[in-house]
């Protein structure tokens, strides 16, 4: 998607060690208007899914999520983040470990919100190893719901998270694909993606 | 606002211990079209302020705030939660306590984020005792920035977080203000408030 490539390339910061930082735009700050165009490419990227309910993962994910829902006029669950035991059988529980932090993270979501008549379409903000969503895709396996598709912001090509989905034949649609970035000149390059059309 | 006042009755569970859970549309499943109606309210509530940012509180702040920065049409600053000591210079910081966790948090907002030239607007989905809020505007002090008022979704009118935010002459606009439940007969009272519309 060229509006949120050229805000990367405009507002994005490149830091040593492959760190993207979109954080004046997408996840400390949040610039709706754009979430609203990301929220339409999605709806037509997944046109004719039967989409019921969109799952996400807090908490930079919710933003996201709460404004695709108005486009395709479903609730949102957002899955959420423990670092305490929690065997409550109310619950779906899956363990995820994140990198960023350095640490294991429960992920949980209530029985009451996710069960196998949901079409689920998975977003968030970031992939990279791609350990959150599949702990959202965990969880929906454990609920027996059905997956339509799932839909980043913007994924990191160079590591493994996006083709562990792609092989495993989920539709995913992230709307910039970083693939290689350089922290002295701030230069990012994107993968050119076919489908475009914003 | 009577509908909100209608879905707590019809869908919220009082707990003992004056716990009112609503979390199949507020605060783990988002009602994203009961969102946009609370939205209207607040933009009426607030009308003529000129709000140019709005600020909340991860994690169940973000829904809320983003919907209702559509109809602002200004962007979302969320702050974060920490565990983590975090002395850094390009963040304004506080400590909060959270009596629902019973532990200390901080609360963190980047510089870059919000500034003196900044007037705010604060939501967020439940107001108690109010130390979330607190360490909110302890935070929009440290910037300068100017607080135009606070939305809140569901305020616990028994406990004095709604009475310290308004003894500070702050515009506190909370959609629906419980006065008590009742956790045996699930009966939850509302406070009458006058210049409802909805």
């Amino acid at each position: 998607m060229k509006l949120l490539e050229e805000r990367i390339r405009r507002d994005g910061i490149v830091r040593p060690g492959n760190v993207l930082k979109v954080d004046s735009f997408i996840n400390h700050q949040m610039d709706i208007a754009l979430f609203e165009e990301m929220a339409k490419e999605w709806k037509r990227r997944f046109a004719g899914k039967p989409v019921n309910k969109i799952l996400t993962i807090e908490a930079s994910g919710i933003g996201i999520a709460a404004i695709a829902a108005r486009e395709f006029q479903v609730p949102v669950v957002f899955a959420k983040k423990s670092q305490s035991i929690n065997l409550d059988a109310d619950n779906y529980v899956t363990k995820i470990h994140s990198f960023t932090h350095g640490r294991e993270y429960e992920v949980i979501v209530s029985k009451k919100f996710l069960g196998s008549d949901d079409h689920v379409l998975i977003l968030d903000d970031f992939l990279a190893n791609g350990c959150a969503l599949l702990g959202l895709l965990e969880i929906t396996q454990m609920a027996g719901a059905t997956v339509e598709g799932i839909g980043i912001a913007v994924e990191k090509g160079f590591q493994e998270g996006g083709r562990l989905i792609r092989e495993q034949g989920i539709q995913l649609e992230s709307l910039a694909i970083v693939e290689s970035m350089d922290a002295q000149t701030g230069k990012v390059r994107f993968r050119c993606q076919e489908k475009e059309n914003a």
